[in-house]
């Protein structure tokens, strides 16, 4: 099957997003395209990557580049969220800036979110910005992170709230790649792709209901399902580079999601970040609801094909105790996308009609979740 | 006397320079104007500084800013080029993230180069990227390194090599501040002025010659050179915001001048950075004149008046051993300004007819080392 390519426009750069399965095969070669270089001999790359990702596939992606006279330096971090911090970012610059890369070199981010991040991030800040190319190995990676540029690591204020704005040179996504992830992993990635259609394409959610096991094998239905996201975030992307508006719908079920993964400490035995956003958009629906803006009929329907394909959906699917409805809410209003201490929700009215709700009052907020509690007491 | 505006045009974005004597007496209002903050209440500002400046002049401007209703989080790190570094960074980082601070909040740097380029950087990074704003107070700061929106912090390979551009709301330059620095400060300051009239204004330069005495008092002579210079190093980063090309001649004197910095451990008490930067521009134009572009009475000329303004010209002046031509190669081609291992330099073809030389050959600048450092042996 013949590769796809999404284009993300942006007001003064354009890059490829090359999806398909079997790609690292190709890798070296799109790299030297996208990098524009000529002589063969001069191309450079910090391939970072984290530890799983490198037990499973840095020998094939290396011996590729390696073959076509790239010149790589690999530097494998911890694999997990613990690495999107200052001190790896800072392992991550030493080494880069020891090998002598230089501003026209390139860092290769090969791994899911944590490495596009953490790799991205640096490629910024290295000599006010090196080259950047992503090779998203996660489901989530490929639909989402991947897409868009924006990179950064976490505070212990909260996540994402160091980075930069950097786009890549090119991503390449290898939908070969994720058959070697858990099924929880490839299930918290479906959960965004399911927000892409909650968003604002009915057509897609009602395609994702027909179409969403297959999604999980790797055929031409799994392509498509990712080159439909990645167009649809493309778009959001180009129209909203910088999140100053309509980019923020990217958000639905995010900041309950985000404040169910503080809560529990983002530890991954009891959530990852899609099954938050799962959970999160079940929440945005249900808040959505009380506000009389839609019907529970369509959190009704939302939710069977969530569970349907394994995700968990309310809050008593999470293990352990949860804060109360108080400690909770100090979490959102932590939370960055509080601006002036006024609350925004991305809500709905409808299926797939969601919209930016600015100055949501905090009480109502906290009456709902206390009802949401109190039903797993 | 009334204070003067240099206007920075970049391709999207325009901002102010505003230099004058008692600048620190209006600095409220000047803030709230740039960040256009309408409900006097919530402007919020975090403002970072180091121990020597706090001591002088904290309390007045913080008076300033409270008495107009700017809420202000001072944030004091040690004076010196140490704080570039990343542990620093992530203090400022932190207190600010603490603070809860948002990206509609401003940093405000007010001091010299390394709290310029340190809380810029922050602010750069920041929820990626909050309003920014610099006071800068010294010589060197008002004229050079609070144009152009480079900031960032340094590396154990290097100074700078860790950053991003990032360009103020505004930049605020209160001449009166700069009585008092030391007159050694001053003089490096001297320096980067009279580096803009090599570069390519000749009349600057022999108005310097002229007036250069006039530029340490506090005057009009003073406030005219420090509009001159900032039209001129803002002319230059509007054709050329990301230095992709004449940015580059800015750097007149920089690489042997980096050279000599690092070849010292930037220990203060043998070199500060203008300093380098003076001796830095006598090697480039010598290093000119052996190359047959120019004469040496243009060095001469240049040096005559370096030297009449107190500044230290000749590695001779540098107090302590230097090491061998070899180990200070070494320092070359690890500089970042080397592409590809082919030397850049900015030489001259006669008083400010400076240009970008690009495939220097090593071998040439080792032999001038050579044959400089016999002569103080």
């Amino acid at each position: 099957m013949q590769a796809k390519t999404v284009t993300v426009k942006l007001d003064k750069y354009c890059y490829d997003i090359i999806i398909g399965p079997g790609l690292i095969a190709q890798a070296a070669l799109q790299i030297k395209h996208s990098l524009n270089q000529k002589d063969l001999h001069q191309t450079r790359v910090a391939l970072i990557t984290d530890t799983n990702v490198a037990s499973l596939h840095l020998d094939i992606l290396q011996a590729q580049l390696t073959k076509n006279k790239i010149h790589t330096v690999p530097i494998i971090v911890e694999a997990g969220e613990q690495s999107k911090s200052f001190s790896t970012l800072q392992i991550v610059i030493d080494k880069i800036l020891s090998a002598r890369l230089e501003r026209g070199d390139c860092v290769l981010a090969f791994g899911g979110g944590v490495i596009g991040d953490l790799g991205g991030f640096a490629a910024s800040i290295i000599r006010r910005g090196m080259k950047f190319i992503q090779m998203p190995t996660t489901l989530l990676a490929q639909i989402d992170s991947s897409v868009g540029g924006k990179t950064g690591i976490n505070s212990q204020y909260g996540k994402n709230l160091i980075g930069a704005f950097h786009q890549p040179q090119c991503v390449i996504a290898d939908t070969s790649l994720l058959d070697t992830l858990t099924l929880r992993e490839f299930r918290a990635g479906y959960a965004e792709m399911v927000k892409y259609g909650l968003i604002n394409q009915p057509d897609f959610f009602e395609w994702l209901e027909k179409n969403g096991q297959k999604v999980f094998s790797n055929g031409p239905i799994r392509t498509e399902a990712i080159v439909r996201s990645c167009q649809f975030k493309a778009d959001i992307v180009a129209r909203d580079e910088y999140e100053t508006g309509e980019r923020a719908l990217l958000n639905l079920g995010h900041t309950f999601g985000h404040m169910l993964e503080t809560a529990t400490a983002y530890d991954p035995n009891r959530l990852i970040h899609g099954e938050a956003v799962a959970i999160g958009m079940i929440l945005a629906h249900q808040f959505s609801t009380q506000l009389n803006l839609t019907s529970p009929t369509l959190t009704q329907r939302v939710e069977a094909h969530l569970k349907a394909m394994g995700l968990p959906t309310q809050l008593k699917d999470i293990p352990g105790k949860l804060p109360d409805a108080e400690a909770l809410m100090t979490l959102i209003t932590q939370d960055k996308k509080v601006s002036q201490n006024n609350l925004t929700f991305i809500l709905t009215r409808g299926l797939g009609q969601s919209f930016i709700a600015k100055n949501v009052p905090s009480d109502i907020v906290l009456t709902f979740l206390k009802q949401k509690l109190a039903k797993i007491r």
